[in-house]
């Protein structure tokens, strides 16, 4: 199989999108009760506007054995030359973090998935040696109480001046990359933040979560957050794309509608600095 | 529901035991093929020895749908009075936080589970407003390479000297307690860290994992460990016990001279000290 960052270029390349949706499905919000038919008429309505899909496996562990049928269900219904990102947010050590290897790309089969850095490199092992699969390491997280940590000034184990906790993971990322899978997740809440990781890591993917209604974190976030090609920025919506409409018939085109606004949005900002799509 | 801390005092009084078994089957390595069969046996084997039962997810979402069975009867093996943790070490935020809470507490009615601290309180927000339920935030973790980021030190965001990683975790966890549901994980492996944690957090329940063959190991982190009454240490080993036989017929009673052998090393470092179970 490709390697993760060559499929989720060719997915962007074809779509002419960064965007990611994220399919969290929540029977409070869905406004038809199945979670499979759900995703089904959310992925059948945006799969040629998304450079990916990021399930975020809480949604599905939280409605027990069904909802991981409903998971199953779901990664059937996604064409096959899309990426689909598991938002796992894993993190373990030995053969624990073996064991979900297996699952999330054996298993799943999911192309890339999302860790915690915190047990630091032996603890992702089991992932970093699958060249062929992304692993997309927490950076500075979207959530309010991401500073509580993530912003703590720390002194490098190697000496050195004091610089946030955050950037040091970047850093330890870059050392982490020997077989190119590596990625980070940097909130678009924080865009300075996300700027300064994108100077740290110039030719990573980037997972930039967090993108709301607020379309002017959107714009900084990919002005900042893509490479200097206008690429490898993964810019996702989730609730905003997927809830968009909450009448049972007409949702699946109020969420193509939100998808291809926020594609144009992105697009727009690409074009504007002279890295639009080819002809 | 009782809170978990009496529920994991109640069982650790009645069995005289602070020894914890992580319940972590590998099919490489069971003597049987079966997942639940043979930790059933484990179960019937040792359940008068152990303060709780600890099995770690990543074991049985490798397995894929089956694992998840097996997992159920596994729960349903353990009797009512002793505690089950599930080592799931997950961290998310907001609505994917809820949905966790909602799979470990709800779905599948763990007593306790542990926890990735990286993004801070609202992460945890969902768990740490179960009062009947145990948080277990990583703090020192026993692989080799938790250094990597718990051992940096870092500034304290309101200022004052830096302190290694672990140790603000630890003092952080301390400020998420309003409810007095929230312990820590600190390795068998660092026993001057577990030191120092201990003496940060007094009456917090403390998960040692990473107890393996090597008994100073075992003896330092208890005496160390425990708190002041010589209780509230979760002293864990997993392939020390459920591995200690590899034949079909026998294993389940090598698992329980394993067991006896640790629940008995620790009873005499509490003897030692004083602090022993009553008569």
């Amino acid at each position: 199989m490709p390697a993760f960052a060559d499929k989720l270029a060719a997915a962007a390349e074809r779509n002419r999108s960064l965007l990611c949706v994220g399919l969290d499905p929540d029977p409070a919000r869905m406004p038809v009760a199945g979670v499979a038919e759900f995703n089904r008429a959310i992925i059948d309505a945006t799969s040629d506007l998304v450079c990916a899909y990021k399930p975020n496996l809480a949604f599905y562990e939280a409605l027990g054995p069904a909802g991981l049928d409903a998971l199953r269900a779901t990664l059937d219904a996604i064409p096959d030359w899309v990426p689909v990102i598991a938002d796992a947010k894993r993190g373990d050590l030995d053969n624990s973090s073996a064991g979900y290897a297996r699952a999330l790309f054996d298993v799943w089969d999911f192309d890339a998935a999302t860790f915690h850095p915190y047990m630091g490199r032996d603890s992702l092992a089991p992932f970093l040696a699958r060249p062929e699969r992304g692993i997309l390491v927490l950076c500075r997280t979207s959530n309010p109480s991401a500073r509580e940590f993530q912003d703590l000034r720390v002194t490098p184990m190697a000496g050195g001046d004091t610089l946030p906790m955050y950037e040091y993971v970047a850093m330890t990322a870059v050392k982490w990359n020997d077989n190119g899978n590596v990625g980070l997740v940097v909130g678009a809440t924080y865009p300075d933040e996300l700027e300064r990781v994108r100077d740290l890591c110039p030719d990573m993917p980037i997972l930039i979560p967090g993108v709301g209604t607020q379309e002017g974190a959107l714009e900084r976030s990919v002005a900042v957050g893509v490479d200097e090609r206008g690429r490898n920025a993964i810019v996702n919506a989730s609730r905003g794309v997927i809830y968009a409409g909450d009448d049972p018939t007409t949702y699946p085109d109020a969420a193509r509608n939100a998808a291809q606004r926020l594609r144009d949005t992105i697009n727009r900002v690409l074009e504007d600095r002279g890295l639009g799509w080819n002809a």
